[in-house]
């Protein structure tokens, strides 16, 4: 097994069991408890969090965004004049792009997402555009940079955590720079004061603790522009990893057992219910499995809460006999994007959408 | 080798890497930040969280505590008339009675717990010692069981979460029925809309979601009271895990390397800051190292935010040199308890109070 092992490139793993370093980012790094599905906003605190290095310690009261670069006219702005600005409130479900890593084989060493890395917050914040109209962004610029506050070492490289946009996505009239979450301060591990929120697209693009914005006239290519790239081999170009994959998950039925999480429910009628969402267009429809994908059913689809927050479904779950059942759940979006059934794998673990699979047992309600 | 593992009890592993049921436990309840010890409360959501089961579905409009057993008058109290009594405002300091259990070898199967499974709230709640003379406790009543609404499977034993308190530590003027957290109604996954806090006491006897008082006239031996108890072999009688054992811990300084979460610090004096607490008495002295426990020196303790929270502790650290060097602290109270260097091993890790380590890397300002 050795050969096979040496023929792996660095930074995969051919164990399913996670060391303590990706253990540690697990415990800084939590997914939403997946019961949290059942509501339509995420509550303060459950809502998945990804920080590459630490919280930083920030102050309100002296924290300056700059906005410059190829720009007419240098801004710096503070946070009492961002939010004496127009703002905007708006329910968005965001999602790790690495979520689903931990299930792949070899399997990417890196924050170990099972499932969980996901949430839907009530941002508020003022729209980006009309700060950079404002700046005057110059013809020969064609991205912005955006710089947080929090720095350290990845990939060997020391840096500020940076992510860029085109000029075309950082003027959609959908994103802000974000001063609230769920109609409180953004706390502290969500970006406090200031974060980009771009809905539609995976989490990293949202840069928190938003210090500046540099308009810049090549594409940019720091260290988190080519490390979210999805990719077969290491010196592969690969794609860039940008709006999220449709997904549906549900409210695990029933009760758990402590340390699998394996559900129980009493036979009879189950309503099962969850949400979905697609950063590529709107869901358009919601199919459950109780036979791990064997056979399916529609769900109903409900209303979402915005235009980018997932919408709830739900699904009467006929569990007529006592047995093993495996419920898994598969969206499909108005772009024609639907679920596999098995994950396709990348060198660093990114859009894995593979459908969910819940093992539930049915007993009979005369079973201890 | 097999022998050795053969020879093991069942339920610990001779393997310091997490299974994928652990890492999921791990996903869900997440440890603080450890930059998070730079506030004197923890920020919502940031705070250490271990729910055994399911976060339930409650409402508190309909919620009824039930007060009853051995009482001469039994009660139900809704959430409008327990926030109509008086009511108690404080921080307290909460820590897991398993922190810390994934670095024991062989290593206890269960919530995978590093260093993080701490926190400070400032828990705001009506105190219960009235209640319970409201309620009346018939003489032969020797506990009181505390019963939460999270429903599942451990050891086998399907059960609602339960623990129990001897009537002495009960009636301590310190133990609330808390219905708000940092100011805020409780988050969901905090135990809303009620749950005990019993400061001073590892975190599993701060009952969630809490539904029903009961005086009962013998001790409580329900599954939560023999799984949480220091034992060497299963057929042991045990320990019972009561009061939290002394800690410090520190904020890591410097800036992480994002995958081992090690410290880069540049040469210079640093100023380390952390926190200590203890379940015993207060902290008197707290003791810093820079070469992994070898030497020591004081640190000075500032005061804490309330008897039963962390004091704040800092240390000026002279990093004259360039090289490797292994931060660690210690904590002693004024019970004359202080923290080991190498963990002492019982057989479901229980009050793992070593001393942390933070290995730093100190470089010269001219390192790239």
């Amino acid at each position: 097994m050795e050969s096979d092992v040496s023929d792996l490139p660095e930074g995969v793993s051919t164990s399913s069991e996670v060391s303590l370093d990706e253990l540690q980012l697990s415990q800084r790094n939590h997914g939403m408890h997946l019961e949290g599905l059942r509501y339509d906003v995420t509550p303060a605190g459950m809502h998945y969090l990804l920080i590459h290095f630490d919280v930083p310690e920030t102050d309100e009261t002296d924290w300056l965004l700059s906005v410059g670069g190829l720009v007419r006219k240098p801004l710096e702005l503070s946070m009492a004049g961002l939010r004496s600005r127009p703002s905007l409130t708006m329910p968005v479900t965001m999602e790790c792009a690495g979520n689903g890593r931990a299930r792949l084989s070899p399997r990417p060493i890196s924050q170990p997402w099972i499932t969980e890395a996901i949430g839907t917050a009530d941002w508020t914040g003022t729209p980006l555009r009309p700060i950079l109209e404002e700046a005057g962004i110059e013809d020969d610029a064609v991205e912005l940079v955006f710089r947080g506050a929090d720095h350290g070492i990845q990939g060997g490289v020391e840096q500020d955590y940076e992510r860029s946009l085109s000029l075309e996505n950082a003027m959609r009239d959908e994103v802000i720079l974000a001063y609230a979450m769920n109609g409180e301060p953004l706390p502290p591990q969500h970006g406090s004061p200031l974060r980009l929120v771009v809905p539609g697209w995976y989490g990293m693009t949202s840069v928190k603790w938003l210090t500046a914005i540099e308009a810049v006239p090549e594409p940019f290519r720091g260290f988190q522009m080519e490390a979210y790239r999805a990719r077969q081999e290491p010196d592969e170009e690969g794609e860039p990893v940008t709006r999220m994959a449709p997904r549906a998950l549900l409210v695990p039925p029933g009760f758990p057992e402590f340390l699998t999480r394996s559900r129980i429910v009493d036979v009879g009628r189950h309503m099962l219910m969850g949400r979905a969402w697609s950063g590529w267009g709107p869901i358009e429809r919601v199919d459950v499995s109780s036979d791990g994908g064997a056979t399916w059913a529609e769900a109903a689809v409900g209303e979402a809460v915005s235009p980018y927050a997932w919408v709830p479904w739900t699904f009467w779950w006929d569990a007529a006999e006592p047995g093993a059942f495996e419920l898994c759940c598969r969206a499909t979006d108005a772009a024609g994007n639907s679920q596999p059934l098995e994950q396709p794998w990348n060198l660093h673990g990114f859009s894995n959408n593979m459908v969910q699979r819940v093992p539930v047992e049915v007993r009979s309600p005369a079973d201890p």
